[in-house]
């Protein structure tokens, strides 16, 4: 396996974020990608490297050139009117099409959909960094048996066309899989096992056929993102049957997520992709500050080997995970687990 | 003049505001209340009357029945799942259409249009009593020369029928404004000369000819509510034409404010309304810690007077007015003023 990874998420690094009525500590860290990095070295999982400049041209394919322009700029432009502090949204319009906005706080509302990511100063040199880590992946894919990982951060699958919020800022999973179609991929399928709703890449690609989104997750009714990941979310249009979610319940069992994940894998092999790309979250991990689902490492592990069954050459582009104490091993065990499968 | 004030606004004191990426005291605090009635008493105003219970069927000729459910019933949900402090929204829908949400902080995503707008364990009674005086100074109403005065908070005129935010949870003004359609008024005009658009109430009203909406404000271009209050706001359907927005630029002195007021006052005339309520704030002042606008204490009395000249029967509303060391002094100036008027 190779690892794409890019040290410039080290210095976004949010002052806090609003949650549950208070300025709390940040649960997406820099730290996190740190257990991860050093989880694949020390499992010798293969080469690390770097990510080449990102392909500006890409991004456009996934985001609208107004809020890419606003990502780049509102740090600064922030900074301008409120001083040096990291930018939060606090009036919010969240996507609905009205004129620009020219205030920072008007444009953060405009684009936020939530108040827990703060944008740093570093938050567009980072996120432009994973981003370019997650298409690097989906360049080297070559063959079913030698899968590539993007080790991103920040992390994507919330972000949406025209929005941002759950700590993530440029859809990595999207960009991914429009590079799988541009060097010749018919259909890519994205399967998102983190604990959280991919509504960003849900979005994305609602009323497509040719990228297949499917995504297991704590349900909706009682944590992040809220509002969609509910399993009457099929697709609209060129798309419908080409999304599904699978909501799990609180303090849901390895039994009961592999129940729901062989589901999506028949429904995925099904669809015959020519590549998958995993949206890797390990915070379906009992005790994950996020998640009320209950998966222990070994899971992690089972969880892996399900997925290597599929056969198909296959991207992991890491999201969430916020309990620094198992991150590094669920990632491990997981990879572990897919590699010993797809060996036998 | 008679005043009509509830004490019950006393315990709705919020914990703080999220505010230009940080937590800070609230601008919206009791004691502005107790600085205007004082200075109504000190100024030998007329008498100050209690207002009875609030017609709940009324409300909902303004608010949605599932919106003021929320409303009653949503800090103790969030107590129950996120610990005893003030209700704050940190995800966002902002109104949009979706399934019911929850989760606590789901409905709140669904109603809050901002984070700086606690709901606290006494809000909802707090509203309700400050509904309750306006209503009941629309019902006091009987002449030309003798206004009424809803000493109201916290104030509405940024609540939509199915939304809150900018410290307004009740929309007091079109309450009142539906309380003196009931009781036989043709027309009613509501101008706002909080130094904030009233969007919530040009919202209730927007397709209607029957309450006609005016408001005078700083641009949203640098200040709240940010995403309306233009110009080209008029109205639409039956209420084209029937909402007037004069937005001022920063720094705008008396002199730019009367020019604006003597338009407004000219299109109201001209509409013929059979009584004005006048959405009272005065954030328009110097110095207020949320205005640009630069309104002096005589000013106030200035647009009292220019008011006055309407000749129509009149029901004050309060709104706005942060910088405490003046909004007693501004409320009496502008009173003063408009009664003086009116004598000669």
């Amino acid at each position: 396996m190779i690892t794409v990874y890019s040290p410039a998420h080290k210095d976004h690094w949010g002052q806090g974020e609003f949650f549950a009525g208070r300025m709390m500590d940040c649960y997406e860290v820099p730290e996190r990608a740190a257990r991860i990095l050093a989880s694949v070295q020390a499992l010798n999982l293969g080469p690390v490297v770097a990510p080449p400049s990102l392909d500006h041209a890409l991004l456009s394919k996934v985001h609208d050139a107004d809020y890419l322009e606003f990502l780049e700029t509102i740090h600064a432009h922030w900074v301008s009117e409120n001083g040096d502090c990291d930018a939060f949204p606090y009036v919010f319009l969240s996507g609905r099409s009205v004129r620009p906005a020219t205030a920072a706080v008007a444009r953060l509302g405009q684009f936020a959909t939530d108040a827990c990511s703060p944008i740093t100063a570093q938050t567009w040199t980072a996120a432009c960094a994973s981003a370019a880590s997650a298409v690097h992946a989906a360049e080297l894919l070559r063959a079913a048996d030698e899968p590539v990982m993007a080790l991103c951060r920040p992390p994507g699958h919330h972000a949406g066309r025209r929005s941002y919020g759950g700590y993530c800022f440029l859809n990595n999973g999207a960009l991914a899989a429009e590079r799988l179609l541009q060097a010749g991929a018919g259909r890519v399928a994205i399967l998102d096992i983190d604990n959280h709703h991919g509504n960003g890449t849900q979005e994305i690609f609602y009323e497509r056929s040719d990228v297949m989104t499917v995504s297991i997750h704590g349900t909706p009714d009682i944590q992040f993102p809220w509002f969609t990941g509910y399993s009457d979310e099929t697709g609209a249009g060129k798309g419908e049957g080409f999304n599904l979610n699978r909501p799990l319940q609180a303090n849901s069992d390895l039994a009961a997520y592999e129940h729901a994940l062989i589901g999506c894998l028949d429904h995925i092999g099904r669809y015959g992709p020519d590549a998958i790309i995993v949206a890797l979250g390990v915070d379906a991990g009992e005790g994950d500050p996020t998640s009320q689902l209950r998966i222990d490492t070994s899971g992690f592990a089972a969880i892996g080997a399900r997925i290597a069954s599929l056969a198909i050459p296959t991207v992991f582009i890491m999201e969430g995970g916020y309990n620094l104490d198992r991150i590094g091993g669920d990632v491990g065990a997981f990879l572990q687990g897919w590699h010993a499968a797809r060996r036998t």
